[in-house]
Protein backbone atom coordinates (compact mmCIF):
# COMPACT_ATOMS: atom_id res chain seq x y z
CA UNK A 1 0.00 0.00 0.00
CA UNK A 2 1.22 3.47 -0.37
CA UNK A 3 -0.81 5.91 1.84
CA UNK A 4 -0.67 9.23 3.83
CA UNK A 5 -3.17 10.16 6.09
CA UNK A 6 -2.84 13.64 6.42
CA UNK A 7 -4.53 15.63 9.88
CA UNK A 8 -5.25 18.70 7.99
CA UNK A 9 -5.06 20.08 4.38
CA UNK A 10 -3.80 23.57 5.56
CA UNK A 11 -1.80 25.20 8.16
CA UNK A 12 -2.58 27.84 9.42
CA UNK A 13 -1.51 30.81 7.35
CA UNK A 14 -0.33 28.88 4.42
CA UNK A 15 -2.04 27.52 0.94
CA UNK A 16 -3.95 24.69 0.27
CA UNK A 17 -1.96 21.38 0.77
CA UNK A 18 1.73 23.66 0.72
CA UNK A 19 3.17 22.14 3.59
CA UNK A 20 2.75 18.38 2.08
CA UNK A 21 3.79 19.10 -1.77
CA UNK A 22 6.84 17.14 -1.24
CA UNK A 23 5.53 14.26 -0.05
CA UNK A 24 2.89 14.15 -2.54
CA UNK A 25 5.34 13.77 -5.25
CA UNK A 26 6.26 10.44 -3.91
CA UNK A 27 3.22 9.84 -3.43
CA UNK A 28 1.51 9.81 -6.81
CA UNK A 29 4.88 9.45 -8.66
CA UNK A 30 4.24 7.46 -12.17
CA UNK A 31 0.67 8.92 -11.62
CA UNK A 32 -0.70 11.50 -13.96
CA UNK A 33 -4.68 11.94 -13.10
CA UNK A 34 -6.21 11.06 -9.77
CA UNK A 35 -9.89 10.88 -8.55
CA UNK A 36 -11.14 13.57 -5.85
CA UNK A 37 -13.40 12.42 -3.38
CA UNK A 38 -15.71 15.22 -2.98
CA UNK A 39 -18.71 14.43 -0.74
CA UNK A 40 -17.95 15.26 2.77
CA UNK A 41 -18.34 18.70 1.93
CA UNK A 42 -21.89 20.05 3.15
CA UNK A 43 -21.95 23.21 1.71
CA UNK A 44 -20.48 26.40 1.44
CA UNK A 45 -18.77 25.00 -1.74
CA UNK A 46 -20.04 22.57 -4.54
CA UNK A 47 -18.69 19.55 -5.53
CA UNK A 48 -17.40 21.15 -8.53
CA UNK A 49 -15.73 23.61 -7.21
CA UNK A 50 -14.11 21.80 -3.95
CA UNK A 51 -12.62 19.39 -7.09
CA UNK A 52 -11.52 22.74 -8.86
CA UNK A 53 -9.64 23.75 -5.61
CA UNK A 54 -7.72 19.99 -5.42
CA UNK A 55 -7.25 20.41 -8.93
CA UNK A 56 -5.61 24.05 -8.98
CA UNK A 57 -3.25 22.07 -6.41
CA UNK A 58 -1.97 19.06 -8.28
CA UNK A 59 -1.91 21.24 -11.42
CA UNK A 60 1.40 22.36 -10.35
CA UNK A 61 2.11 18.29 -10.11
CA UNK A 62 1.08 17.83 -13.42
CA UNK A 63 -1.56 15.88 -12.15
CA UNK A 64 -4.94 15.77 -13.34
CA UNK A 65 -8.15 15.69 -11.13
CA UNK A 66 -11.49 14.27 -11.73
CA UNK A 67 -14.36 14.27 -8.87
CA UNK A 68 -15.83 11.39 -8.23
CA UNK A 69 -19.40 12.97 -8.40
CA UNK A 70 -18.73 13.17 -12.35
CA UNK A 71 -18.83 9.52 -12.74
CA UNK A 72 -22.27 7.73 -13.14
CA UNK A 73 -21.16 4.71 -12.65
CA UNK A 74 -18.68 5.68 -9.73
CA UNK A 75 -17.52 1.76 -8.89
CA UNK A 76 -15.99 1.36 -12.03
CA UNK A 77 -14.60 4.74 -12.23
CA UNK A 78 -12.91 3.86 -8.98
CA UNK A 79 -11.55 0.53 -10.13
CA UNK A 80 -10.17 2.41 -13.69
CA UNK A 81 -8.49 5.18 -11.53
CA UNK A 82 -4.66 5.58 -10.59
CA UNK A 83 -4.97 7.26 -7.32
CA UNK A 84 -7.68 9.42 -4.84
CA UNK A 85 -7.43 11.70 -2.96
CA UNK A 86 -10.49 11.66 -0.53
CA UNK A 87 -10.80 16.06 1.03
CA UNK A 88 -12.19 16.88 4.83
CA UNK A 89 -15.54 18.21 5.39
CA UNK A 90 -18.04 16.29 7.22
CA UNK A 91 -17.22 12.67 8.31
CA UNK A 92 -20.32 11.66 8.73
CA UNK A 93 -22.14 12.76 5.94
CA UNK A 94 -18.88 11.49 3.61
CA UNK A 95 -19.26 7.53 5.34
CA UNK A 96 -23.05 7.84 4.67
CA UNK A 97 -22.75 8.81 0.85
CA UNK A 98 -19.87 6.39 0.52
CA UNK A 99 -21.78 3.69 2.30
CA UNK A 100 -25.34 4.34 0.72
CA UNK A 101 -23.03 4.05 -3.17
CA UNK A 102 -21.58 0.57 -2.01
CA UNK A 103 -18.00 2.44 -2.02
CA UNK A 104 -16.38 2.09 0.30
CA UNK A 105 -15.10 -1.62 -0.26
CA UNK A 106 -14.51 -0.58 -3.47
CA UNK A 107 -12.20 2.33 -2.65
CA UNK A 108 -10.21 0.09 0.03
CA UNK A 109 -9.95 -2.82 -2.56
CA UNK A 110 -8.22 -0.43 -4.93
CA UNK A 111 -5.68 1.34 -2.36
CA UNK A 112 -5.13 -2.29 -1.03
CA UNK A 113 -3.85 -3.56 -4.49
CA UNK A 114 -1.29 -0.79 -4.44
CA UNK A 115 -3.11 2.64 -5.80
CA UNK A 116 -1.80 5.70 -3.86
CA UNK A 117 -4.18 7.09 -1.50
CA UNK A 118 -4.13 10.91 0.50
CA UNK A 119 -6.56 11.95 3.11
CA UNK A 120 -7.01 14.66 4.58
CA UNK A 121 -9.27 15.09 8.02
CA UNK A 122 -12.34 13.67 7.05
CA UNK A 123 -10.55 11.71 4.59
CA UNK A 124 -8.29 10.69 7.11
CA UNK A 125 -10.93 9.33 9.37
CA UNK A 126 -12.37 6.71 6.68
CA UNK A 127 -8.56 5.64 6.39
CA UNK A 128 -8.74 3.68 10.13
CA UNK A 129 -11.02 1.28 11.35
CA UNK A 130 -14.47 3.15 11.99
CA UNK A 131 -15.49 6.79 12.45
CA UNK A 132 -15.92 7.03 16.41
CA UNK A 133 -13.17 9.23 16.91
CA UNK A 134 -14.23 12.01 14.34
CA UNK A 135 -14.28 15.63 15.83
CA UNK A 136 -17.57 16.44 13.24
CA UNK A 137 -20.76 17.11 14.29
CA UNK A 138 -23.34 13.97 13.33
CA UNK A 139 -25.65 16.07 10.67
CA UNK A 140 -26.45 12.93 9.15
CA UNK A 141 -27.35 9.14 10.25
CA UNK A 142 -24.58 6.95 8.24
CA UNK A 143 -25.93 3.20 8.01
CA UNK A 144 -22.29 2.20 9.63
CA UNK A 145 -19.24 3.90 11.14
CA UNK A 146 -16.95 1.21 9.46
CA UNK A 147 -14.88 2.46 7.77
CA UNK A 148 -11.84 1.11 5.39
CA UNK A 149 -9.08 -0.17 7.77
CA UNK A 150 -5.75 0.99 5.68
CA UNK A 151 -4.19 1.49 9.10
CA UNK A 152 -4.70 -1.16 11.61
CA UNK A 153 -5.97 2.09 14.07
CA UNK A 154 -8.55 4.67 14.36
CA UNK A 155 -7.13 8.37 14.14
CA UNK A 156 -8.34 11.42 15.77
CA UNK A 157 -7.02 14.24 12.51
CA UNK A 158 -7.26 17.93 14.11
CA UNK A 159 -5.69 16.28 17.29
CA UNK A 160 -5.83 19.40 20.19
CA UNK A 161 -4.18 19.79 23.56
CA UNK A 162 -6.25 20.91 26.68
CA UNK A 163 -6.92 25.09 26.22
CA UNK A 164 -6.05 25.68 30.30
CA UNK A 165 -7.46 29.00 29.85
CA UNK A 166 -11.09 27.80 28.67
CA UNK A 167 -13.30 28.47 31.63
CA UNK A 168 -15.67 26.32 29.38
CA UNK A 169 -17.07 22.52 30.54
CA UNK A 170 -16.84 20.98 27.36
CA UNK A 171 -14.89 17.87 27.42
CA UNK A 172 -11.29 17.74 26.26
CA UNK A 173 -10.04 15.76 23.00
CA UNK A 174 -8.44 14.02 25.24
CA UNK A 175 -11.01 13.11 27.95
CA UNK A 176 -13.22 12.28 24.50
CA UNK A 177 -10.64 9.75 23.37
CA UNK A 178 -10.37 8.15 26.17
CA UNK A 179 -14.41 7.83 26.71
CA UNK A 180 -14.04 5.97 23.12
CA UNK A 181 -11.61 3.74 25.08
CA UNK A 182 -13.95 3.03 27.78
CA UNK A 183 -16.21 1.26 24.58
CA UNK A 184 -13.80 0.29 21.59
CA UNK A 185 -10.46 -1.78 22.34
CA UNK A 186 -8.63 0.04 19.43
CA UNK A 187 -5.44 2.19 19.72
CA UNK A 188 -6.05 5.79 18.34
CA UNK A 189 -3.38 8.02 17.31
CA UNK A 190 -4.18 11.58 18.06
CA UNK A 191 -2.50 13.21 15.09
CA UNK A 192 -1.80 17.04 15.74
CA UNK A 193 -1.98 19.31 12.59
CA UNK A 194 1.07 19.52 10.52
CA UNK A 195 1.86 15.82 11.02
CA UNK A 196 0.73 12.85 9.03
CA UNK A 197 0.56 8.87 8.63
CA UNK A 198 3.23 7.48 5.95
CA UNK A 199 2.50 3.81 4.84
CA UNK A 200 4.45 2.18 2.08
CA UNK A 201 3.71 -1.58 2.08
CA UNK A 202 3.69 -3.07 5.38
CA UNK A 203 5.32 -0.45 7.12
CA UNK A 204 3.76 2.34 8.98
CA UNK A 205 5.07 5.76 9.95
CA UNK A 206 4.30 8.64 11.76
CA UNK A 207 5.75 11.84 10.03
CA UNK A 208 5.99 15.20 10.52
CA UNK A 209 6.65 18.39 12.69
CA UNK A 210 5.47 17.40 15.95
CA UNK A 211 4.89 14.55 18.51
CA UNK A 212 1.92 12.53 18.11
CA UNK A 213 -0.37 11.10 20.81
CA UNK A 214 -1.10 7.97 21.33
CA UNK A 215 -4.18 6.22 23.46
CA UNK A 216 -4.56 2.46 24.02
CA UNK A 217 -6.95 0.69 26.23
CA UNK A 218 -5.26 0.61 29.93
CA UNK A 219 -1.87 3.13 29.12
CA UNK A 220 -1.69 6.22 30.19
CA UNK A 221 -1.19 8.71 26.90
CA UNK A 222 2.13 8.69 25.23
CA UNK A 223 4.03 10.86 22.64
CA UNK A 224 5.92 9.37 19.83
CA UNK A 225 8.16 11.39 17.76
CA UNK A 226 7.98 11.69 14.22
CA UNK A 227 9.22 8.53 11.94
CA UNK A 228 8.20 5.88 14.50
CA UNK A 229 6.56 2.77 13.47
CA UNK A 230 2.89 2.17 13.73
CA UNK A 231 1.07 -1.24 14.43
CA UNK B 1 -45.22 19.72 30.36
CA UNK B 2 -42.92 21.48 33.21
CA UNK B 3 -39.08 21.11 31.85
CA UNK B 4 -35.36 22.90 31.97
CA UNK B 5 -32.95 21.65 29.16
CA UNK B 6 -29.51 23.29 30.81
CA UNK B 7 -27.06 23.73 28.67
CA UNK B 8 -24.10 22.62 31.45
CA UNK B 9 -24.56 21.07 34.87
CA UNK B 10 -21.79 23.13 36.44
CA UNK B 11 -20.19 26.64 35.78
CA UNK B 12 -16.84 27.30 36.03
CA UNK B 13 -15.73 27.34 39.56
CA UNK B 14 -19.08 26.57 40.85
CA UNK B 15 -20.59 23.40 42.84
CA UNK B 16 -22.68 20.95 41.00
CA UNK B 17 -25.79 22.29 39.76
CA UNK B 18 -25.52 25.46 41.74
CA UNK B 19 -26.35 27.89 39.63
CA UNK B 20 -30.22 26.07 38.78
CA UNK B 21 -30.95 26.21 42.24
CA UNK B 22 -33.56 28.41 42.98
CA UNK B 23 -34.82 27.10 39.57
CA UNK B 24 -35.01 23.64 40.35
CA UNK B 25 -36.49 24.27 43.89
CA UNK B 26 -39.34 25.52 41.19
CA UNK B 27 -39.16 22.96 38.58
CA UNK B 28 -39.55 20.34 41.48
CA UNK B 29 -42.13 21.75 43.55
CA UNK B 30 -44.36 18.88 45.51
CA UNK B 31 -41.27 16.11 44.45
CA UNK B 32 -40.03 14.36 47.19
CA UNK B 33 -38.08 11.52 44.78
CA UNK B 34 -36.94 11.56 41.02
CA UNK B 35 -35.00 9.49 39.04
CA UNK B 36 -31.77 10.34 37.84
CA UNK B 37 -30.60 8.55 34.33
CA UNK B 38 -26.74 8.30 34.61
CA UNK B 39 -26.37 6.18 31.31
CA UNK B 40 -24.32 8.89 29.14
CA UNK B 41 -20.98 8.30 31.50
CA UNK B 42 -18.79 6.32 29.87
CA UNK B 43 -16.53 5.84 32.45
CA UNK B 44 -15.02 7.54 34.94
CA UNK B 45 -17.62 7.30 37.33
CA UNK B 46 -20.34 4.46 37.81
CA UNK B 47 -23.75 4.88 37.39
CA UNK B 48 -23.60 4.30 41.14
CA UNK B 49 -21.31 7.26 42.05
CA UNK B 50 -22.86 9.51 39.12
CA UNK B 51 -25.97 8.66 41.61
CA UNK B 52 -24.50 9.30 44.30
CA UNK B 53 -23.15 13.13 43.18
CA UNK B 54 -26.67 13.73 41.95
CA UNK B 55 -28.03 12.92 45.58
CA UNK B 56 -25.73 14.67 47.12
CA UNK B 57 -27.48 17.99 45.49
CA UNK B 58 -31.00 17.06 45.56
CA UNK B 59 -30.58 16.58 49.33
CA UNK B 60 -30.24 19.97 49.77
CA UNK B 61 -33.53 20.02 48.38
CA UNK B 62 -34.99 17.45 50.10
CA UNK B 63 -35.38 15.22 47.06
CA UNK B 64 -34.45 11.35 47.30
CA UNK B 65 -32.87 10.35 44.05
CA UNK B 66 -32.92 6.63 43.05
CA UNK B 67 -30.69 5.54 39.10
CA UNK B 68 -32.61 4.23 36.41
CA UNK B 69 -29.59 1.54 36.54
CA UNK B 70 -30.82 0.28 39.95
CA UNK B 71 -34.48 -0.78 38.53
CA UNK B 72 -34.68 -4.51 36.72
CA UNK B 73 -38.38 -3.34 34.99
CA UNK B 74 -37.07 0.49 34.24
CA UNK B 75 -40.38 0.75 32.39
CA UNK B 76 -42.39 0.59 34.79
CA UNK B 77 -39.89 2.44 37.09
CA UNK B 78 -40.37 5.61 35.20
CA UNK B 79 -43.62 5.05 34.55
CA UNK B 80 -44.26 5.28 38.53
CA UNK B 81 -41.94 7.95 38.96
CA UNK B 82 -42.54 11.53 39.89
CA UNK B 83 -40.00 13.24 38.12
CA UNK B 84 -36.42 13.03 36.29
CA UNK B 85 -33.10 13.89 35.54
CA UNK B 86 -30.73 13.18 33.15
CA UNK B 87 -27.04 14.21 33.86
CA UNK B 88 -23.91 14.50 31.18
CA UNK B 89 -21.28 12.52 29.74
CA UNK B 90 -21.86 11.35 25.69
CA UNK B 91 -25.08 12.02 24.25
CA UNK B 92 -24.35 8.36 21.83
CA UNK B 93 -23.97 6.36 24.63
CA UNK B 94 -27.36 7.92 26.44
CA UNK B 95 -29.36 7.25 22.80
CA UNK B 96 -28.29 4.43 22.16
CA UNK B 97 -28.82 2.92 25.55
CA UNK B 98 -32.32 4.12 25.63
CA UNK B 99 -33.19 3.11 22.34
CA UNK B 100 -31.91 -0.67 23.08
CA UNK B 101 -33.80 -0.64 26.03
CA UNK B 102 -36.93 1.07 24.34
CA UNK B 103 -36.58 3.87 27.21
CA UNK B 104 -36.89 6.95 24.84
CA UNK B 105 -40.60 6.86 24.17
CA UNK B 106 -41.27 6.10 28.11
CA UNK B 107 -39.73 8.77 29.23
CA UNK B 108 -41.08 11.39 26.76
CA UNK B 109 -44.77 10.33 27.49
CA UNK B 110 -44.40 10.57 31.17
CA UNK B 111 -42.74 14.32 30.93
CA UNK B 112 -45.38 15.20 28.48
CA UNK B 113 -47.90 13.76 30.88
CA UNK B 114 -46.59 16.57 33.04
CA UNK B 115 -43.97 15.14 35.24
CA UNK B 116 -40.93 17.40 35.65
CA UNK B 117 -37.36 17.05 33.64
CA UNK B 118 -34.38 18.64 33.81
CA UNK B 119 -31.62 17.87 31.12
CA UNK B 120 -27.38 19.11 31.47
CA UNK B 121 -25.76 18.89 28.49
CA UNK B 122 -26.50 15.28 26.98
CA UNK B 123 -29.50 15.10 29.00
CA UNK B 124 -30.13 18.36 27.35
CA UNK B 125 -29.88 17.37 24.20
CA UNK B 126 -32.23 14.14 23.85
CA UNK B 127 -34.90 16.67 24.99
CA UNK B 128 -34.53 17.93 21.55
CA UNK B 129 -35.92 16.69 18.17
CA UNK B 130 -32.82 14.94 17.66
CA UNK B 131 -29.16 14.24 18.41
CA UNK B 132 -27.76 15.79 15.26
CA UNK B 133 -26.02 18.83 16.91
CA UNK B 134 -24.36 16.88 20.20
CA UNK B 135 -20.97 18.01 20.52
CA UNK B 136 -19.52 14.86 21.58
CA UNK B 137 -17.57 12.18 19.53
CA UNK B 138 -19.49 9.19 18.03
CA UNK B 139 -17.96 6.19 20.61
CA UNK B 140 -21.01 3.70 20.12
CA UNK B 141 -23.41 3.64 17.16
CA UNK B 142 -26.80 4.19 18.14
CA UNK B 143 -29.91 2.61 16.45
CA UNK B 144 -31.26 6.09 15.81
CA UNK B 145 -30.37 9.46 16.03
CA UNK B 146 -34.28 10.72 17.21
CA UNK B 147 -34.69 11.70 20.50
CA UNK B 148 -37.73 13.15 22.75
CA UNK B 149 -39.10 16.35 21.08
CA UNK B 150 -39.89 17.87 24.42
CA UNK B 151 -39.28 21.20 22.15
CA UNK B 152 -40.16 21.86 19.01
CA UNK B 153 -36.07 22.13 17.78
CA UNK B 154 -32.67 21.12 18.59
CA UNK B 155 -30.22 21.64 21.07
CA UNK B 156 -26.47 22.35 20.85
CA UNK B 157 -25.47 22.49 24.71
CA UNK B 158 -21.71 24.31 25.80
CA UNK B 159 -22.09 26.52 23.13
CA UNK B 160 -19.01 28.18 22.11
CA UNK B 161 -17.61 31.44 20.46
CA UNK B 162 -14.98 31.39 17.71
CA UNK B 163 -11.84 31.01 19.67
CA UNK B 164 -10.27 33.72 17.21
CA UNK B 165 -6.75 33.42 18.78
CA UNK B 166 -6.22 29.60 17.89
CA UNK B 167 -4.48 28.64 15.09
CA UNK B 168 -6.25 25.40 14.16
CA UNK B 169 -8.21 24.78 11.25
CA UNK B 170 -10.75 22.74 13.24
CA UNK B 171 -14.65 24.03 12.71
CA UNK B 172 -15.84 26.55 14.79
CA UNK B 173 -19.22 25.28 16.47
CA UNK B 174 -20.93 28.08 14.38
CA UNK B 175 -19.20 26.46 11.05
CA UNK B 176 -20.80 23.11 12.47
CA UNK B 177 -24.47 23.81 12.97
CA UNK B 178 -24.37 25.70 9.49
CA UNK B 179 -23.12 22.37 8.17
CA UNK B 180 -26.03 20.57 9.89
CA UNK B 181 -28.80 23.16 8.48
CA UNK B 182 -27.11 22.67 4.91
CA UNK B 183 -28.77 19.09 5.72
CA UNK B 184 -31.91 19.17 8.33
CA UNK B 185 -34.75 22.36 8.39
CA UNK B 186 -34.64 22.03 11.94
CA UNK B 187 -34.15 25.21 14.16
CA UNK B 188 -31.04 25.20 16.58
CA UNK B 189 -30.56 26.86 19.67
CA UNK B 190 -27.33 27.73 20.59
CA UNK B 191 -27.40 27.39 23.87
CA UNK B 192 -24.02 28.98 25.89
CA UNK B 193 -22.70 27.61 29.61
CA UNK B 194 -25.13 29.57 32.01
CA UNK B 195 -28.27 29.79 29.80
CA UNK B 196 -31.14 27.27 29.84
CA UNK B 197 -34.10 26.11 28.34
CA UNK B 198 -37.62 26.36 30.78
CA UNK B 199 -40.96 24.81 29.15
CA UNK B 200 -43.93 25.46 31.43
CA UNK B 201 -47.31 23.79 29.56
CA UNK B 202 -47.06 25.40 26.36
CA UNK B 203 -44.43 28.08 26.61
CA UNK B 204 -41.03 28.00 26.41
CA UNK B 205 -38.15 30.45 26.69
CA UNK B 206 -34.52 30.65 26.78
CA UNK B 207 -33.38 31.87 30.36
CA UNK B 208 -30.14 32.51 32.09
CA UNK B 209 -27.24 34.87 31.98
CA UNK B 210 -26.02 35.60 28.51
CA UNK B 211 -27.66 35.84 25.23
CA UNK B 212 -28.82 32.88 23.26
CA UNK B 213 -27.68 32.00 19.65
CA UNK B 214 -30.51 30.89 17.02
CA UNK B 215 -29.23 29.32 13.60
CA UNK B 216 -31.82 28.46 11.09
CA UNK B 217 -32.44 27.50 7.42
CA UNK B 218 -31.88 30.61 5.10
CA UNK B 219 -31.40 32.82 8.32
CA UNK B 220 -28.25 34.98 9.56
CA UNK B 221 -27.51 33.28 12.74
CA UNK B 222 -29.10 35.78 15.47
CA UNK B 223 -28.82 36.47 19.39
CA UNK B 224 -31.89 36.70 21.50
CA UNK B 225 -31.99 37.84 25.24
CA UNK B 226 -33.00 35.88 28.50
CA UNK B 227 -37.20 35.81 28.60
CA UNK B 228 -37.29 35.01 25.27
CA UNK B 229 -40.17 32.90 23.83
CA UNK B 230 -38.85 30.19 21.67
CA UNK B 231 -41.27 28.54 19.26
Amino acid sequence: MNIILASTSTLFGETYLAYLKPELVKLYQGVNEIIFIPFARPGGISHEDYTAKAAGFFSELDIKVKGLHEFEDKATAIEKAQGFFTGGGNTFLLVKTLHENNLMNVIKASVENGKPYLGCSAGTNIGGLNMKTTNDMPIVYPPSFDCMGLVPFNINPHYLDPQLELKHNGETRETRILEFLTQNNIKVVGLREGNWIRRINDKITVEGSLPTRIFEQGKAPYEIEAGSILS
